[in-house]
């Protein structure tokens, strides 16, 4: 019987195909006594030699699909499992304690892991690491359950995880991933903002998918309405297959618009910019007709890592973006880590309420170096392109002040070192914290451009975490108490003849675009893949008519009221 | 050699005298082998026998100073020590397992608490405490530390702590505490909110008050300046004790204002209410001149408790505070649970960001059996005084509409069964969520007050948890942000011809009264002990002055540019 799960619609597109589950297994491990030490020992051993020769595999395919450099960290795992060493001691544990062979495996590795991470060496913890994931790989097999390893994916398939981690996804191949579908996550999750620059369907916070769907399930994943089909009839496969050819057929028509600028109907034009992550988005942006990057996240040069960048490896990624946009403004914002991001390599303080800690900017102060590491290989690479920069998480003028000042500070050393640096970057700030947008009259007398990070401004301004499922309810980027912190932006920017865009998720909204538009937004900044949606729904769209909708709109009391206004006046 | 400790002024008034620590010691035990179980047998009797006299004289000062009933507790935990069942099996562990006497009492009464924690039973439940409670005494001894009894204080001290939990305080034998102060908190924590309903000097956030201060040490706590002096000179004695006496003189010129009414120079009445917690604290109110009670925090009725408060307990609780004041205004704010307080009987999920998660309202959503029973108390309470409802962490009208509405069935179903309900209880919200006093003319057409709650207002305004130090210096009460949305709130209140209050920490502050007021703000509720200084310092300031005053603030552009305008101008 086929079933239905209903989820949050993340990524526009219809994908059928095999599910995978990518789902960590249970392996935790009881301890039981043995009577024959000599069995057990043989039991491990074949454990041993199984995950031995799924690691060959996995290196191979790894030196054939990536290269042999990253091929080289399954090379480390194998030799851990030839390490004399190690091997003696698990089986002395199990002749001397007479337990089994999960336990003293278990017991023996989580010893040498704790020495190997204590000790300050980055070597010894890496190797600390690599046991960590061996054990995982050989305690899978005494166990009889099955690891999934995403690195050896060599046909299409739709994932099916919990969550998809940044990790997860820099193992999966992406050739043959066609979909996604997770249990938790909302439209602004990791998973579904991965999901869009990689332009494949997703179904995000369908609750129960990891349960409900078995290894090689046929499954439909409608990134249109939200919905996820378990093993459908053929008619529901047939019907997906045409809605897909549909869309196949309107991606065409708006492809035609790529290298077209952004007008209304009337004739009054904005800038569509795309959001990126790494330097390799920039290719989906050009061929997604962006006019500029809007957000650059910078955040993911400094992930998955096991120290902080340098400043020549962040020169040249940032140089690499400016190059590839060549001469389109790019606006790069500075590093956004705590809150729910953390780098394994900097320590942070454990806090009830990250989201309302020391995060973003915050953090910047305080670990002055590693901003400042970040600003001169920005303003390095400020020669290369159209540079702006812009700080996230300003609540105050003061730190947007102090920003400011230590950035000017950098480019002085600089320009001292006989370096040389852009002379006219812009600098702005996210407003996505309610105090700056109910002071934007202030700030615009300062900054040279205001981007308003609707993911943020919405989570506080209606106090509710964008994470938190049980009041996913009051997450409304509709509420006219939103728009008019929006107006207030948008306003003030333009009192002082800057410009004011928007880089949250808000910006590619359907229902929130003619709003937008309505309330004089200059710049909206979007996943790439959204970009030729957004500008065909532009171009049908009345400026003047949009205005006095925004105007009736600020008016509203709720929502519903909003989203019925909207929809009564574009669907005429 | 005197020691001086820095911390947040949390209570206004000096404090000189002995310290009284209450730490909780480590109890930690350790597994040793013995050889001599009898040896070890007659330790843990002694320990038992020490214990047993010490809870002897705590029920018999508790009996005396408290009541009977009180001292039921101590009777029970005497039994405890007396059951041979629980006894014999830690004698019989001490023998069998040959291990020390503490570790073998933490295993047999981990035990036992944790099966009788385990059953649904009221009764086994409690005595699990008990065992837990005694556990801890009998452990106190075998290791040779102290517990602090606070019940068992008989002398004047001051109180040193880490932090104090409402169970701490309820425990304090509020005659001789004389003032306290803390390791961490801040100025709208629960050790400052209680030190100024208890009218006693105290300073919190002192960072290592605990580790610097021992008991019998001779300290001052300095809560108008913020210090805690650790053995001082005799000069410094005489300096303070000089200080306490002229806040002294001042306190009794203030108190000649107790009931009068509050005018400003130039003849503009506004109304000095007080927040409260519990009807005990009605009496520090009239005591103080307090024209209304602005926030009553029903919170407290269900703390300290094993299960949910009965409609007849609450209905009691109500009907005292409302006949108490005696026909004065008592606005009582629905349940406001979740975030940082929690219940042990409502099971509550956890949440990566609390204070935006499920709080207040939302959860009386959720959990509407306890939001009913407690309308239906204040319901029939009404008819014995002047009552207003108030709900807490409304975002948007939907949620007021959906509270009004469970409100009116409640009055209609009592009614139908014949009870009496006061026809005019007003029904108003709290303004504390940015977008609620963004939308306030929205809001104001329905609701029959504001009570702006300035704690969580400003938190969420700046996205800045106010328990987290590492953020605290974006808690700007005066910050011209969170002044436009005070401004917001007070004009549509009076644009529909209704009244806007405040009850946050900022209505009682000395900067904030004269731009409050100037702002047009109806209704000041603060700690009863700083209403007469307010009063005081309303009377000598001009509306006319303080409402050009506050126009200009709401120009500055940060909190530093506010302070020294409101410092200017209230100087001359």
């Amino acid at each position: 019987m086929s079933t239905i799960l209903k989820g949050i619609a993340a990524s526009h597109g219809i994908a059928i195909g095999k599910a995978y589950r990518l789902v960590e297994p249970d392996l935790s491990v009881q301890k039981t006594s043995i009577s024959n030490p000599s069995e057990e020992i043989a039991r491990f051993h074949s454990s041993v030699e199984e995950a031995k020769s799924e690691l060959q595999v996995i290196r191979d395919n790894a030196a054939r699909d990536l290269g042999e450099d990253k091929a080289a960290i399954f090379d480390a795992h194998i030799l851990v499992l030839g390490d004399p060493e190690l091997l003696s001691s698990i089986e002395d544990k199990m002749k001397t304690d007479l337990v089994n062979a999960e336990f003293a495996l278990k017991e023996t590795t989580d010893m040498f892991i704790t020495m190997f991470e204590q000790m300050d060496n980055e070597y010894m913890k890496e190797r600390a690491a690599d046991i960590k994931d061996v054990t995982k790989r050989v305690l899978a097999h005494l166990l009889g359950v099955k690891i999934p390893n995403p690195g050896t994916i060599a046909e299409e398939v739709i994932i099916v995880a919990e969550d998809l981690t940044p990790s997860d996804t820099a193992q999966l191949n992406k050739e043959f991933v066609q979909g996604f579908t997770t249990d938790i996550g909302g439209r602004t999750s990791h998973s579904a903002i991965m999901a869009r620059s990689m332009e494949i369907p997703a179904v995000v916070g369908s609750n129960n998918a990891t349960e409900a769907i078995q290894n090689g399930d046929l499954i439909i994943v409608d990134g249109v309405n939200g919905d996820v089909h378990i093993n459908p009839t053929p008619e529901v496969v047939n019907e997906y297959k045409q809605e897909a050819k549909n869309i196949e057929i309107q991606k065409a028509e708006w492809a035609l618009l790529k290298n077209e600028p952004t007008f209304t109907k009337d004739g009054k034009q904005v800038e569509l910019a795309a959001n990126i992550g790494t330097p390799q988005d920039v290719e989906g942006v050009l061929h997604n007709g962006g006019e500029a990057v809007g957000l650059y996240r910078t955040e993911f040069l400094y992930m998955e890592r096991e120290q902080l960048p340098t400043e020549d490896e962040q020169f040249e990624a940032y140089k690499q973006v400016l190059e590839s946009m060549d001469g389109k403004a790019v606006v790069v914002r500075t590093l956004d880590i705590g809150g729910d991001k953390h780098l394994p390599y900097l320590q942070l303080p454990e806090e009830m309420n990250p989201f309302l800690g020391l995060r973003a900017i915050r953090l910047c102060f305080e670990e002055q170096e590693v901003f400042r590491t970040q600003l001169r290989a920005l303003l390095r690479a400020s020669m290369f392109g159209n540079l702006k920069i812009m700080f996230p998480m300003i609540a105050t003028l003061d730190e947007f002040r102090s920003a400011k000042a230590i950035l000017l500070e950098e480019r002085e050393k600089l320009q001292n070192e006989g370096i040389n640096v852009a002379e006219d970057i812009e600098i702005g700030i996210m407003v996505e914290i309610p105090s700056t947008a109910v002071l934007a009259d202030q700030f615009a007398k300062e900054v040279d451009f205001f981007s308003i990070g609707t993911n943020d401004l919405i989570q506080y301004t209606m106090a509710a975490d964008r994470m938190n499922e049980r009041v996913s309810y009051l997450y409304q980027p509709y509420n006219p108490a939103i728009l008019r912190l929006v107006k207030m932006v948008i306003d003030a920017a333009h009192k002082e003849g800057k410009w004011a865009g928007m880089c949250g998720e808000m910006a590619g909204d359907e229902i929130a675009i003619p709003l937008l538009l309505g309330l004089g937004l200059d710049e909206f900044s979007m996943s790439a893949s959204s970009i030729l949606r957004a500008r065909s729904q532009i171009k049908q769209l009345d400026y003047d008519q949009m205005g006095l909708m925004a105007e009736e709109a600020l008016q509203k009391s709720t929502t519903e009221e909003v989203m019925e206004l909207v929809n009564k006046v574009t669907k005429m």
